[in-house]
């Protein structure tokens, strides 16, 4: 039996800290203890979280109350999560890290830091050893982890099995995300009632930059081309839905390619938090429907189990001998986000980098 | 100065229907004069009508009354414009036609009847002459004209400078449609609030299907390849917005592409509507913006004028040398269905084609 | 330990069949073993299942094969729950309980037959007793029981205690109802996107008739008036929520009345289900919160526990000494329906009305 | 023939501004000639300008460019539109007054200056002489003249009439106004997808204090009770509509009236701009719908001629003997708002307050 850790959440009240609330409330061996906040501290979680997710305040938390974020407040705490927005989190997990603290971060700050893990457990396990490396340089006891953009992790999640097992030579992605990827109060009403608002060249970009580290991280059996050699493209949009992210993906390949070979590529999907069983660990990473008109936002996003761990893969379609088309489902604050430092957590522990505190 | 034209409008009540009667109210020498409905027969039009569009009923229809479908009581109409529902068109219009009306049709029943010409006016003129073969071999006085699919327009507008221009060899299109596209009561609300809806396989392939035909009857300066070597497919949704079907597409090339010029050929498109000066036809059938995350469905649907009767082309992309991409907006049921019928209707009384009655 | 039961659904696929199998699927003693439909029947349930609510379809039931409405087939169901729409409900329920069957519908078309309890188990479960005149009068070994139509709950369940304690004059009832309670597919999505959709006369009316009988057959240290004298009515509205009806209260009284004293008596209020300590109850059935600008659709449709059994009350304001203000929200298909139904199946049982068959 | 007199408009990008800028540009002798704004200083107005409105920005001003708001710029401006936000407002509003311009504003900082007249044309015409009293305690030759904020107006226009005619003693309304009320960013769109926004106590106590105002300053032939006899309440919500506020409201009297009769008074209610035939002024105030289910939002913000400036009231019902309930749409941005201003602005030239300066 694994000793109980502490788990600080830092933004606790935001539409990322909210989804690692629920998840650690239910969770084998991680407890969040430490709810940090910032306009309401001393006040009831349960009080003045907008809970915008299922469910009600897990009764565990409910009472506790919001905490400032200070590290003299958190001696007893093992590991830190951090979904707090660009900008803020940077600085402030550098501070932790020195401290001694192992943070795991969903912010964009240090995720291309050189020696920083920017880590999707299935994907890129081996990508932790840049903790050592991380340590060594800047002299640190603690860690910073981070998890991708979730835009780029419900492309790169099945495109992970297409780029091991089959030679690409074209990605081009559209994307329908929703509102809560923008945190709040993020996207104005008026920006999305009756409308769907392109994210313009700068999102583009970012999501494009991701995916490409994220799949050159790709270790296992990797079919040629390498990752530089494959045209990548991404056109983003927000639209009216609270969460989930739907993708639509045009894949190329350098030869004529089976749609139905990657399907099976994607089903037969696993990494090393399915071998390791680790608790929060969906069964399949990847869900292939092939139900016409499905994935769909509203119905599939809570796929898998624990809910929202799996990325829902639908649409298959061999469109010429050497283009197929698929369409793929993040849940973006949960496998995105949350669930993402959850699990990263998990194989953290698992591989010795957690207990060292 | 021309003789005054007396239309009727089926399904005057209808999505597309409001859009007829609102833009033949202003017209110079096209008059609503007779408003078929169904359900409503007898009832004064401003009365009954879902006014789904902008402003309000105009004042000169508010007070006609709603009349049957019955071709014995429009002996004087000069034209019938069609938007009736798929299956109940065919026959309708057919029947129509065989008595020597003229008749401009928006629904599909009779799209791929091979001497029926599926016409937008800056594309494809040259097929009106399809009408003389139609009357030959039907013995008509009357003829069946139509319009494509409002989403097949929305990407083949754009795309034919591009064909006419550029060596395309691909052509991969994801839309978000609107939810007018699906007429009323339509798509159920519980559908599409916190959802993006999946239109499935068989819309998919009808929106291919129209694109090709469309661009197979390009005629001026075309390069090769031929329709039949590029590969087209689009993945099709509907989003909570009401009117404006955006789409995005990359498209593929056999040589070296630059995207400056692809975007000079848009820009200066223009077709025979605009040679000829037809009333109801935009300065700029394709406009081109530049503006970072625009066009938006919002703002830009009512682009040109008479308002919704240009295609906005923007977030235009040099993707690698051989790539680019774009996005477009077209308002569906404007530019997409009563204003292509009304122009189409111009183009073919400048022809001699309604004179004849 | 009581043994368990075997219920049925009617209508399993639809919006309130759904939250029934959800609630079954866990509940102590009532087993879901009976899912019928009509258009699905032989394929798996959790296939053909829209699952608009939370969570995902529970393991136990995604491979049960839904079945058709055939009493033949039905031998060992100890309970029918029937949330068919109206007028389809009427014939199937009839049939059922001639036929010996138990039950308990969430249609209106036997709401007001005079032998034919409309239950809310905390507000007049005394009124079960007309089943014993309902089986005598039409020789039935089974009977129908219904709940009330779901806007009706959600004023009637706040306005109870009001009613047993102080004398009330009148009640001005504003509603915001969610697209499920219209069913699907219900409401058109272009009657509700940039709209708030008014129900109209027909709507109104039934509303208020059904709260008026309700508020009649509450017994318990009723204070004067009697309900006719007490002026009733309702404005009703759908607007773009899936699920939760708010409403807005008004109410007047013959005497000063202290706000703080109503307060007081929702938030004490509990009935038979509370004192039998029924699995559905919720410890209270009304929810009072004395926060600014709550309760919120999003937010507190779920409350209380099991999740979406409490009605939430707030805004509470005394507006002159006569005068009082408070709005309310109820979960339409949970407490207003397939909860609802639930808990009065627990109550039948504890009263002796089940185990007979 | 009136000389044409030139307008500023303040915040002219703004959600009110557009509508001024839309309104101005058809005016017979008010033009729009200083767009004036803050972060677009320089640039075009038709390019930086988001046109949440109808129609597309008029040529006449799309190439004008936004200036800065400078009195020193502006020595030739007759009139200025001020609808720039609370806060804002109050200090640049009284410079410009003190530097001698005539000052029209939506903004509430200086709605309760006791020598400030808060104007609705139809209702209190009359009070346009509290700028004689301004001018000479201020020592100013400018002014400042304000519009109610629009929720009241959308209660206060319709209930009028029915003040001027017969006894109220109580009005209770509950409202769903739009979006664009709260401005731009305003409302977060994750506060209104699948929600209702409760505005909680501050936004219903200020409707109620200016519709206090507005009523206490209605002075033709108006029965008794006093305003200060008359109960007031307001319940106000924003839902995810674009434009147009609804409001419900029951009314009950001192003595038994008729719903007909005040159904006559709404109809036949005109006040000064129609007598004096104001060229923003619609033909009728109110108009009274007589069909089920409507007014809506959708179909019915834009009533009247110009659009959007008359009142539609509908659902009109006797409750009973001395109780009525009726719900009004109002434009909020248009009649309760911009198209205001322009009234107030005739009517000041017709009593010869502007061309003074």
């Amino acid at each position: 039996m694994r000793r109980t850790l502490k788990a600080a959440i830092l933004g606790a009240t935001g539409l990322v800290g909210i989804e690692y609330v629920r998840m650690l409330a239910d969770h084998p061996y991680i407890k969040p203890t430490y709810l940090a906040g910032k306009g309401s501290v001393g006040k009831p979680y349960g009080e003045i979280v907008r809970w915008q997710t299922v469910g009600n305040v897990p009764k565990e938390v409910a009472n506790q109350e919001v905490k400032p974020t200070d590290p003299k407040l958190m001696d007893d705490v093992d590991i830190i999560f951090s979904p707090l927005p660009q900008g803020a989190a940077g600085p402030v997990e550098e501070q932790f890290a020195k401290l001694g603290f192992n943070v795991i971060s969903n912010s964009p700050d240090h995720r291309f830091d050189m020696d920083v893990p920017m880590i999707i457990p299935e994907v890129n396990p081996h990508t932790v050893t840049l903790i050592d490396e991380q340590r060594k340089r800047r002299d640190w006891k603690g860690f910073i982890v981070t998890t991708p953009l979730c835009t780029a992790q419900g492309a790169a999640i099945p495109l992970t099995p297409i780029y091991q097992n089959f030679k690409m030579s074209g990605v081009m992605i559209t994307t329908m995300q929703s509102l809560s990827g923008a945190g709040y109060p993020g996207i104005a009403s008026l920006d999305i009632v009756d409308n769907a608002l392109p994210l313009g060249d700068g999102y583009d970009a970012k999501t494009v930059k991701e995916i490409t580290r994220i799949l050159s991280e790709v270790k296992r059996n990797v079919q040629e081309p390498g990752v530089n050699e494959i045209t990548l493209d991404a056109t983003t949009h927000r639209i009216a839905t609270i969460h989930g992210h739907y993708e639509v993906a045009y894949v190329t390949f350098k030869e004529d390619t089976d749609v139905r070979k990657v399907m099976e590529s994607m089903e037969s999907f696993k990494g090393e938090p399915q071998d390791l069983k680790l608790p929060t660990a969906p069964e399949k990473p990847i869900i292939v429907t092939t139900q016409d008109a499905r994935p769909q936002v509203f119905f599939d996003r809570w796929a898998g189990n624990p809910p929202g761990m799996s990325v829902v893969v639908g649409r298959l379609k061999q469109v010429n001998p050497r283009t197929i088309r698929f369409v793929s489902l993040i849940h973006n604050t949960v496998r995105g986000a949350a669930g993402g430092g959850v699990l990263t957590a998990e194989l953290l522990v698992e591989k010795g980098y957690i207990d060292k505190r």
